[in-house]
């Protein structure tokens, strides 16, 4: 049975989180995103799932996976569903939890860093935050950045079955997010990021190993994977950056 | 087994959506904020736990659930494994991922509420955000605020099983945590919120079902349930409101 992903056409965003699982897992899934009928086709698409007024589970916002009868939202909810169906993820209830917990740190991360330039929130355009966003970008970089990479680098050296993987002793879609933020702030910060990031040298590792395994190699080389841009939840300011 | 929380002392924060379903499930657990070696021996034990490095499943802040063998994190995390402990969320798949969909957009809403006193982020003070505060808060009242209500409001009427709860027809814990969401909100902005809740009439139902619950009535009135302060994520300071 085929998966169907519903994300805004034109931006990685939070549906990439999602994308990175179905790609590595070599599942077969339709985007909405690239509706052979074009962007316009595909936002209508999204509307219409959005305010559905029939639906017994109605979602609050995308990405929306549909598989079968399940109609489901929320980056980690979605994520905690396939983490089962394609095998991303401990199949025992602790492992299960772990994975979940980590995902769910790596959601608080990318609310901090999409509030780097949205920090009166997402109903105004940056152009009317930049004082703001630039109090907030320099905040997030010398306090709450370190606190995250720290955090994630300490998962994986106490890591009892080693340091290469965050959950256990496989890759687990908690995995893809952790690379999926990395190439997110190279992009965002680079001046910041090249300055900082030899400090975690695991999270470095698995960075590249992510990058490295065929499907996501495949992947990132394809037409699927859009370009970071400053539409996403990712943007390069580079008024924020060091 | 006994349930072990890790919380700080002193607010309802987010370890109140916790203790709203162990207390409706007549749980028996142990508080570590009301340890008998008061607020001092409490903040220890927190900080021993959040600073172990031993431990193999780190977690990056409280709330931290332990359970057995079991210590889990992040307030949706443990809702989803309480919600199966404590039947307070269905058995089956599609019902458990709804739930925790549920919850996940109420964590969305709870950073929005909080980062009204705090757009520039946590680590600093509200002294030190205060035109930014006002600015995000009005922003909230007015675009961001209906939204989720109305959404929630939504999830109520287009419940096959009828309007009484969110997840089919029997309490389940997004019910527990939307209660406490309105609580907060008519606390932080009773002016605002004093004129628009009547537009809501499933959600002011839901609210008023389960503040009197047997076991949720008997704990609010307890001393077990902390005041609403502005230590928490709920502040009421009048600037931000109306």
């Amino acid at each position: 049975m085929k998966f169907e992903l519903y994300y805004w056409p034109g931006i990685q965003g939070r549906g990439e989180f999602i994308r990175l699982a179905l790609e590595e897992a070599g599942a077969e899934y339709q985007d909405v995103a690239r509706d052979p009928g074009g962007e316009q086709q595909a936002v209508r698409k999204l509307q219409d799932l959005l305010g559905d007024s029939k639906i017994s589970k109605p979602p609050f916002a995308v990405p929306v996976l549909k598989h079968g009868e399940l109609v489901i939202a929320q980056t980690a909810n979605i994520l905690l569903y396939l983490g089962a169906q394609l095998k991303l993820a401990p199949a025992d209830e602790a492992g299960r939890l772990w994975a979940n917990q980590l995902q769910l740190t790596v959601t608080d991360w990318v609310v901090e860093i999409h509030d780097t330039h949205h920090p009166l929130g997402p109903t105004e355009y940056y152009q009317d935050q930049k004082p703001e966003a630039r109090k907030r970008s320099q905040l997030f970089l010398k306090q709450r950045l370190p606190k995250y990479l720290g955090y994630f680098e300490r998962v994986l050296l106490q890591n009892p079955s080693g340091k290469q993987f965050l959950v256990g002793d496989k890759l687990s879609y908690p995995d893809l997010s952790l690379f999926q933020v990395m190439e997110g702030l190279r992009y965002a910060f680079p001046r910041h990021l090249s300055r900082v990031e030899k400090k975690y040298p695991g999270i470095l590792a698995l960075h590249d190993h992510v990058q490295q395994r065929p499907r996501i190699a495949a992947y990132l080389v394809s037409g699927r994977r859009l370009a970071f841009n400053e539409d996403g939840l990712f943007r390069h300011y580079p008024e924020l950056d060091d």
